[in-house]
């Protein structure tokens, strides 16, 4: 249960946004433009990735399995296959670059001065862009919002991950704008 | 000087919204709301205070010196003052609620399953209602992503701290929303 009153039985941050839809709708902004405008280097499916790694770092077992099944559904993968990539994504087939962004997500996880010059030299150097280096760091900045927000109010997440895998296709469809209301 | 070419001179957030003005605009909102809506039962001086608290927790120069300068403003306190309550703020004359909210802030900093229902419990008893929990946990959390957005693309920060203070009556008399142009 929450550790306030939200008035409605909506699991993981949906409770909160409509709890308080003042806060919701610029925070569904920013995660509308970060993780799918579609005048972006990076596809769908990449930055998804990027904010379940960091919600899997943050322990947040809600956001890491939306955003999981979602970069899932875009990059065609099965939840084991997202699973590898949360335990070690340096073993996986991830493209160098990908492997690149990914290892500057987890350093801004931990803080952001623990991301490094030589961090980005590698990330450029696998063909990565300032704007893609930009954006990985706010994707990974946001979801240290979006995963403290979600856990540090106790809210409530379906157990079956299966759940979330079933819901991606239709927020894949239909983006996070609507995400109060479905 | 940033990790990426920002084609600006601005100092710390600000070179990066002008950089990248797409994410300014739905972080400015949130920022704007968060800190500045006037529909709020915490003061601009106490949620300004919270976001200095946190940024001082992941030591962000320039958005705890902002921040801090604002919450002086705001408070009429002195950065020496200011300096107190991050250092130690519960050795403070702050009002039992807002040592309470501060509390809370600092376990979001560190992760958001660090809240407990004995701290939202102990807010609500010096009379803190659920609207300005949740709200002190969405700054808190915001200020997590705003100090790593900030840290983790390397800008600069003016190292003059009076020079925050000199800014703040304006920043506090135009709001966030403008804060790319000035």
């Amino acid at each position: 249960m929450a550790h306030i009153k939200l008035n409605n039985e909506l699991p993981g941050i949906r409770g909160l946004m409509a709890y308080r839809p003042e806060t919701e709708v610029p925070l569904n902004a920013l995660v509308e433009l970060l993780l799918r405008d579609d005048n972006n280097t990076l596809t769908r499916g990449e930055r998804e990735l990027i904010g379940t790694y960091v919600s899997y770092l943050n322990d947040c077992f809600f956001c890491q399995n939306v955003h999981g099944a979602l970069a899932g559904h875009y990059l065609n993968c099965n939840i084991e296959q997202i699973d590898s990539i949360k335990h070690n994504f340096q073993s996986t087939d991830l493209s160098p670059k990908m492997k690149a962004l990914l290892s500057i997500a987890a350093s801004v996880q931990k803080g952001g001065k623990n991301v490094t010059e030589e961090q980005i030299e590698a990330a450029r150097t696998e063909g990565a862009t300032d704007v893609e280096i930009h954006d990985t760091v706010l994707i990974a900045a946001s979801f240290c919002m979006f995963n403290r927000y979600v856990d540090g109010l106790g809210t409530w997440a379906p157990q079956d991950r299966q759940f979330y895998v079933d819901r991606a296709p239709r927020r894949a469809e239909e983006g996070y704008q609507s995400s109060v209301y479905n």
